[in-house]
């Protein structure tokens, strides 16, 4: 692509649809948000936001747009350009495929919302230098990516970065999987306010007030230990596999900050004995990691 | 290497040296082994089995030996071709370095023993043909490989494949690496067979008696049952991770058979919902894999 390429990016989520165009330097040349319908009606939506976007442009400039991405939440196929699942937006086996090339007369890319995510953090976020790092998005779920060796891990097998199902309580919450005592049951923005109300009895906006509490209010910190606690026992097994330098707190529960990345820090380094502890920093792009990651993503053309 | 060229390969375990060399076809044209000796003296003894294995050969033969792999135990960085650390031999940073390449005559490749045992079991063993594939060398120890997206995983950051040292029981039993409840803990052969004598009262002569007696003996069948808890709990935030299609029982323990891979199959599958359950299959080479590993590498030149 030239390097004066324009692209569009689209970050699907399970509540709004965001959409910028950028140019080579990360420029906004237009951008908006849409919310997000469920079922096949999303695929509509996101087709007249890419529609608009590019519509506020001159002629000069939307002849530039070289290529576009769509990332997309839950299970996706990109070798069939499927939606295969999204317990959010009500998808089950959704055929993306050229829907949007024809309609933007431009390429389309599909991708995973995580793994462009996980990787722009990897490669211009808070990872830029390092070959050996975890992504945990942490947000309405958990998910991510790992690269070792300087290479981002994929599998043709399914989708890798599931950090958020891995099961850690025996006797824990029920998970909307359908297995119990998943990391996300625990340490999910929403089942961080879920706990905090169970435990103090007051109505809270969300995570980040917790965050915000926990140096004041006991419960608070209790609910802070215990997803901290969920989210070491589920990395402890891929720190010993994969031996990262780096595990990077993405998304938008990420804006916890050092009230999050120290104690996860001490408790993987508690368990580990033989393998170096990795270092917890947070992420650069926050709630933004998809778009980032989305617009890189279209830039380059691939993961790598 | 030219195509009738021989290799010679030296996997040093914590108890014996084995060694042979072979050519392409895997012929075994000399082989030996010798006990290995604690501490420094160990790379004498490599030295003089390598001495003996080379003088074995006609001289048409000797000069046909294009190069080397040793094998080691424990930490191995290949990079600076140093033994980090091994407690079974008791080294700590031995410098292994050309000592063997100056009085063999030939190129002399060091890695770690796992590496190459789970990577020829990847390549040329069980895992022919896949992309996604996590071995697990059970034996003393417990640690293995796995590869994603048809690439092994090496971390520039420390050694990877250390499952045997994931912390997975709160309150189990103290391991060497000086941490409580690891896998190695509860399901390596050493640790198989005293549980069930801690259980039955009566002394075994090792893992091996336990699996035989599993069908006829409760205190075997509980063993066993907890070994394979332990491989699950400790493999499944790999699985999550990285979604491997095959789990490889390598080893001299996975003589166990189907004793061990049917359970261990099903008990991982019990822990997942979003992701697909691996197969789970022995290894092809047994407590061999080391050796073909180093005679693969040797002729190979990379692990790749």
């Amino acid at each position: 692509m030239a390097d004066d390429a324009l692209v569009l990016g689209l970050d699907v989520g399970g509540t709004t649809i965001k959409g910028e165009i950028t140019d080579a330097a990360g420029r906004v040349l237009a951008v908006g948000t849409v919310a997000t319908p469920q079922g096949e009606a999303a695929f509509e939506a996101m087709g007249a936001l890419g529609d608009q976007l590019l519509s506020e442009l001159t002629a000069e400039l939307r002849s530039r747009v070289g290529r576009a991405a769509v990332v997309l939440p839950g299970i996706v196929d990109t070798v069939r350009s499927i939606a295969v699942f999204s317990s959010n937006v009500g998808w089950r086996d959704v055929k993306v495929g050229d829907r949007f090339s024809d309609r933007w007369g431009i390429p389309v890319l599909i991708e995973h919302d995580v793994a462009v995510a996980g990787w722009a953090e990897w490669r211009v976020g808070a990872g830029r230098g390092y070959d050996n790092v975890c992504v945990v998005i942490l947000g309405t779920g958990i998910s991510g990516t790992l690269s070792v060796g300087g290479r981002l891990l994929r599998s043709s097998y399914g989708q890798v970065g599931e950090y958020g199902h891995i099961p850690v309580r025996a006797d824990g919450l029920p998970c909307l999987c359908g297995n119990t005592g998943c990391v996300e049951t625990i340490a999910s923005g929403a089942s961080i306010a879920r706990a905090y109300t169970r435990r103090s009895g007051r109505e809270i906006s969300g995570a980040a007030e917790v965050f915000a509490l926990v140096d004041t209010d006991p419960d608070a910190t209790a609910v802070l230990a215990d997803a901290v606690d969920a989210l070491a026992d589920g990395l402890i097994g891929i720190v010993h596999a994969a031996c990262p330098e780096l595990v990077i707190l993405g998304g938008g529960l990420a804006g916890a900050g050092a009230a999050l990345t120290e104690p996860l820090h001490r408790a993987i380094a508690d368990r580990l004995r033989l393998v170096p502890a990795p270092q917890v920093v947070l992420g650069e792009f926050g709630a933004r990691a998809g778009l980032a990651g989305a617009a890189l993503f279209a830039r380059q053309g691939a993961l790598e």
